[in-house]
């Protein structure tokens, strides 16, 4: 057992653990990868009883803290969610590997013959809250992508995440891979958080998942590059040109099938020449449909403040507003959004094409829902969280994102000139 | 003409214009990003008398300041020089321009087509030093990929810097372009580059092009992302299966050809199977070239010291070693190489195939000289720096590893069940 008491030295022994395992994990076999994973998988399954045990201590210790409802049922497994992370797993183990695939070749007047390989990023340091099913997301895509983990649950979900994490060192050993490929950090000690976010010679990455508060902390503290988003301020734009069944249906899907997350629209736009009608008509179904609309320019439940718009709600509420064409709707998204994901609803190719390219964000949607941004809807398999950035990785973070790339150059004794 | 006496105040000017350039590059047409570039290259050779006169001033000052006959060569432009500066920005324009590329495209079952669109990064720093040629490179690769550039030269290049910048604003005015799609600093003041290395909400990366001390300098201090590499420690190791004839003119090559740039070798590793007889020759052939060899098992110019491996000489001098087999190799090149460059000399498959999986530098080569590594050697057409990060570029930058991407989905009314 690791002293818990000395963080940075606790973290240093972690974090060379985690070095020497991803020096080894960068040439495992893809069939070893896949072992591990599929071994994890029955493990986890094979030990439920002992992962619900482990999650009734959480729910309880949760209970004293008085989490919220919401809170509580993120932390909360039953069979069913385990059998969610078996399944998860499963699917992560039969994606196809992604370290050693050549991304182009070419050759060269000189002789050389040039190809962009992929490789593993290295280390990478997963912070998040309170899921615990992110212990087994999380240490899957990076073992996938021949990355090691250190991974740092919030304290609510301390026994579960234990207890999912010991599934997952099983099938590791079950390959014969490196144990230290999946640590978990063994303390509720925030000064471990901290460490991590400085290591830079040691953890390539930092994946923040977690509320506002954890993912801001991150991006202003961390010396290690970061794959996050901090808010999802999705925004919805009906277009003159929109097919009217289309845009009810996907407005209405967009904000209210699941509120929490964050790929919900948090405001809608309307085209002045369809305000009165095809607009007004949607937030009458969002009203309808139990939805708060705070609006201007639009008959809502109340008049929108300045303060609605940027505001991401992840609640039943929405803000809504007209505007004088496509290019105000752009101006207001760049203003207001968060670079995560907008759409258009539009029938006209030249109003797709505009919105397309004149906005930067992560992921731009034409006549489909904002609710499709998640790396399972994207064919990723599993994400390891959804980025805003633009440096390296964007959107959806699967097991391909989590890698770099090197160049191997053959030639025949070749010399420059 | 900005105040350049409140720095802070003279950056954010800087960077907003910056930003707002860029919102306007992000869809500029490949065409009038190609009319600014061959019309930079017409004003550079139009200019050039009043671009050597403004280098004159540059010379005169670094006479006074003492710089080293190194640091005033690479300060030095003539005709040719200015030549070589045009012919670079006609190769840039004639690229092909990455922005808007669909990288790939797929569709789900849920009826979505989801496009990876390049689109470009944003802002780039470049902060240099003597070489006025890169103002440029870095100005003409950073427009290729739509983005907009703050050129922070070095004080010594101050008026040949300013005389080719403005060439290439004139070729922007040409074209139609924002002028602040390429800006230069206008002072010598230092507390620009801090100013820089913090303007994260302005700029997307920094790339520093210097010694030792700048790069470290940018690498400890920046908050924006860097691309940078710190020192080229490039090792050539010689197999026992090495053909010798391709060896010993490879390794004179990758030290000889030019000791000043990053991807000259600075030490040679030799089997032991045939460290007395071709390891011997490489050695004799290396000091017949006038190279002092340190070496440890071998006959050089002096018996190495421990320091002497890790060090980036650039100049007439290498280490040298012999190593028990190729894992030795691997294991000193992962202990003291900088993940720049390294090749390996072997007629031997499976050694080179575990040369280049066990090692993880931006570029591995077999049986080519080190001295390749440079972006027009890799059909880059120009290079903004070479990358031994992980994250985002890696190897020669070129205008393609000056982009990011975005995800364009398209459905039909497409809901998320």
């Amino acid at each position: 057992m690791k002293d818990q008491t000395d963080i940075p030295a606790l973290m240093a022994e972690i974090g060379a653990a985690a070095r020497d395992a991803a020096a080894e994990l960068a040439f495992a076999s893809s069939e070893s990868k896949q072992t591990a994973l599929v071994a994890a998988a029955d493990a986890v399954w094979s030990r439920r009883e002992e992962i619900i045990a482990s999650n009734q201590k959480d729910l309880a210790y949760g209970r004293e803290k008085g989490l919220t409802d919401a809170m509580m049922d993120r932390l909360m497994l039953d069979e069913d969610r385990i059998r969610g992370i078996v399944d998860g797993l499963r699917t992560v183990a039969e994606q196809k590997d992604p370290v050693g695939e050549t991304i182009s070749e070419w050759d060269m007047p000189s002789g050389l013959h040039i190809r962009r390989v992929r490789t593993p990023l290295g280390v990478v340091g997963v912070i998040y809250e309170s899921r615990p099913n992110v212990t087994a997301d999380a240490g899957a895509l990076c073992l996938k992508a021949g990355n090691a983990v250190i991974l740092r649950g919030g304290s609510e979900s301390f026994h579960s995440s234990s207890a999912i994490h010991s599934c997952l060192v099983d099938g590791l050993k079950a390959a014969g891979l490196p144990e230290a490929a999946i640590q978990r950090v063994p303390t509720r000690d925030r000064a471990a958080v901290t460490e991590m976010l400085h290591m830079t010679g040691t953890i390539d990455v930092i994946v923040p998942r977690g509320g506002k508060g954890l993912v801001g902390l991150v991006q202003r503290e961390a010396r290690v590059p970061v794959f996050a988003h901090l808010e999802g301020i999705c925004h919805v734009y009906v277009d003159k040109a929109a097919d009217p069944d289309k845009a009810r249906a996907v407005v209405l899907n967009a904000k209210t099938r699941r509120t929490g997350i964050c790929g919900s629209a948090e405001c809608l736009l309307v085209h002045r020449d369809i305000a009165d009608t095809l607009g007004q008509q949607i937030v009458d179904d969002l009203m309808a449909a139990g939805v708060e609309v705070r609006a201007r320019g639009l008959k809502g439940t109340m008049e929108a403040a300045e303060s609605d718009f940027g505001t991401e709600f992840l609640d039943m509420k929405i803000a809504a507003k007209v505007v004088d064409d496509i290019d105000e709707a752009i101006a207001h998204i760049r203003q207001y959004g968060s670079s995560h994901t907008e759409a258009i609803l539009t029938e006209d190719d030249a109003a797709a094409a505009r919105f397309f390219q004149r906005l930067d964000s992560a992921i731009l949607m034409r006549n489909a829902s904002t609710q499709f941004a998640d790396g399972g809807e994207f064919g990723m398999g599993a994400e390891i969280g959804i980025a805003t950035g633009k440096m390296h990785a964007r959107g959806p973070v699967g097991a391909e994102q989590l890698t770099s790339f090197k160049y191997l150059v053959e030639g025949d004794g070749t010399l420059r000139p």
